[in-house]
C-alpha cells in the first residue's frame, strides 16, 4: 500500500476515533447511519459504491471520492466502470470537477499499485 | 399521464429546442454529451440512471431529479432500489435535500399515477 | 395562519408520512435524527434554531428557512436577533442569498401575520 | 413588458424596501456594496454583468440569472455574446446548471417581447 | 501555539494585507463589513462565532471553519456546545462534511494543545 | 516560472494524459468541449478567462482560479480589471470565497515574479 493511501487511512481513523469518543450521541448515530446505507441490499454493495463516488464528485470532496473509489474496488467494480460513473459525475457536476477528477483518478492508480 | 408530469415534459422540450435552434455549437455539443453518458456500457442504463438520480438530490436539482426519477422507473428500478439510493444522497447529502426528497417521491407517486 | 403557511406545512406533513410509510429504516433513522439535534441540549433552542436558520440561507433552500424562521419564532427569538443572524448569513453567503432573503422576511412577516 | 417579468421587478422592490427598512446596518451595507461592484470601472458595465450572469449560473439562482440578464441587455450586449457566455457557464457548472439555462433563455426571450 | 495554528494565521494576515493594499475599495468594504457581523449586538459574540462556524461547516470551508473555531473558543464556548452546534451542521450537511468535521475537531485539539 | 506554478502545470498535464488515455469518449469530449469554450468569439478571450476566473471563485475551485488567473495575465487582463472581477466573485459568493481570494492573489503575484 502507497504510503499516500496509508496515510489517508490513518488520519481517518485517528480522528473518527477522536470524535466518536466525544460525549455526542447525535455525531455518533450519524456516524452509524453513514456505515448502513452502504451495505448490500435491494441494491448491491458495487452500485452503491459507485452512487457515493458520484455523489462525492459533483459535491467535489476528495477524501470522500477516495473513500468510494476504495469501496468501489473493494465490491470488484471494473475500471471501464468506473470511468463511466466518473463521466457522468464530470457532465453533471461540469468542469469544476476535473482537478478531483484528476485527484481521483491518481488516488485509483495508487490504490492498483501503479503510483 | 398527470398533468404536472406532462407540463414539465412539454416545457423542457420547447426550451431544449429554442435553445439548440440558437446558433451556438458549444451548448449543443454539451447537450449531445449529456445524452450520451446515460446510455447503455458497461454499467447498464438502470444504474447509470441512479447515479443521475443521487447525484441530482444532492446538487438539489428538481427538475434533475424528475428526469431521472422518470428514467429509473423506464428502466425497471423498483422502489426498495429507489429509497436506497434516495437515502445514499439524503445522507451524503443532509437535511438540506429533504425538501428535494419530498418532491422527488411526489413526482414518482404521480408516475406512478397514484396521486 | 395564513393560506401560504398553511399550505406549506400540510404538503411537508403529507409527505413525511408517506416517505415514513416506505420501508427504509435509513431514511427513518435520518428523520429522527434530524429533529433531534434541535432539541434543548448545551445550547438552548433558540440558539440551535438560529444555526440551523443560518445554515439554510447560506444553502439556499426556503423551505429550511421557513422552518427553521418559525422555530425561531416559537422559541422567542427578536426581529432584531433575526436579523443579525440573517446578515451573518448574508455576508458568508454573499449576494447569491439574498432572493432566499427575501422570501425568508417575507415569510417572516406571513408568520406574525403582517402580510 | 410582460406580466412576469413585471412580478418579478414589483416582488423584488417590495421586498428590498422591507429589508431595508429594517434597522440592521450591516444588511443595507451588504445591499449597497451589491449595487456599487456592478458600476462602470476598468471594466465596462456590459463585462460586470457578464460576470453577475455567469457566477448566476454556476451558482443556479433563478432570480440573480434574470436580474443580470436584464442588467446585460440594458447595456448592450448581444445574443451571440449572451449565449457564449451562458456556454461557459453550462461547461463549468455541468448539466445541473440546464433547468436554470431554460429558465434563463425563457427569461431573455420575455425581456425581448418574444413570449 | 502549535505551529500549524501560527502558520495559519501568518498567512492569513499577510495576503490580507496584500489585497487591502490593492486599491480596489468594494473589496476594502467587504472586509469591513465582514469584521463587523460578529461583534456584540443583540446576539453575544459565542452565538455569532456558533453560526459562522456552522455557516463554514456546511459550505465546506476548512479556514473559515478554523476561524470561527478560534473565535469559539476566544468566546467561552464549551466542548459540549461546539459538539452540538457541529452536529447540526453535520446533519443539515451531511457526510460530505465529515472530511471537514475531522479537521475542525482537530484544529480544535490543537488550539487546546492536545496536539 | 516559480516552482509553484510549474508544479501544478506538470500535475495538471500529467492527470490530463492519464485521463484521456483511457478509452472513454465521452470524458474526451468533454475535456475538447472545456477548451473550446474560451475561445475567441464574439467575446474576446479576456473576457471569457475573466468568466471563467470568476465562475471558479464563486464555486470555490483554487485549481480552477489558477488556471483562470493565468489565462487572463496571458489574455493582457491588467491588476484593476482583474481586482473589479473578484470583488464581484466576493459579492455574489460572500465571505466563504475570502480564503481562495487569499490564494488567488497569492497565485497571481507569484505568476508575476513577486513572491
Amino acid at each position: 500500500m502507497s504510503d499516500r493511501l496509508e496515510e489517508f487511512r490513518t488520519y481517518r481513523q485517528r480522528m473518527n476515533d477522536r470524535i466518536l469518543a466525544q460525549d455526542n450521541l447525535d455525531i455518533r448515530r450519524f456516524f452509524a447511519l453513514d456505515g448502513r446505507v452502504y451495505q448490500e441490499g435491494a441494491l448491491p454493495v458495487a452500485t452503491k459504491e459507485l452512487l457515493g463516488l458520484v455523489a462525492s464528485l459533483v459535491l467535489r470532496c476528495d477524501d470522500c471520492i477516495s473513500y468510494h473509489m476504495a469501496g468501489c474496488r473493494e465490491a470488484g467494480v471494473t475500471d471501464e466502470e468506473i470511468f463511466e460513473a466518473l463521466s457522468i459525475g464530470l457532465v453533471v457536476g461540469g468542469s469544476i470537477t476535473i482537478p478531483h477528477l484528476r485527484r481521483a483518478v491518481d488516488f485509483l492508480d495508487s490504490l492498483d499499485g501503479q503510483s
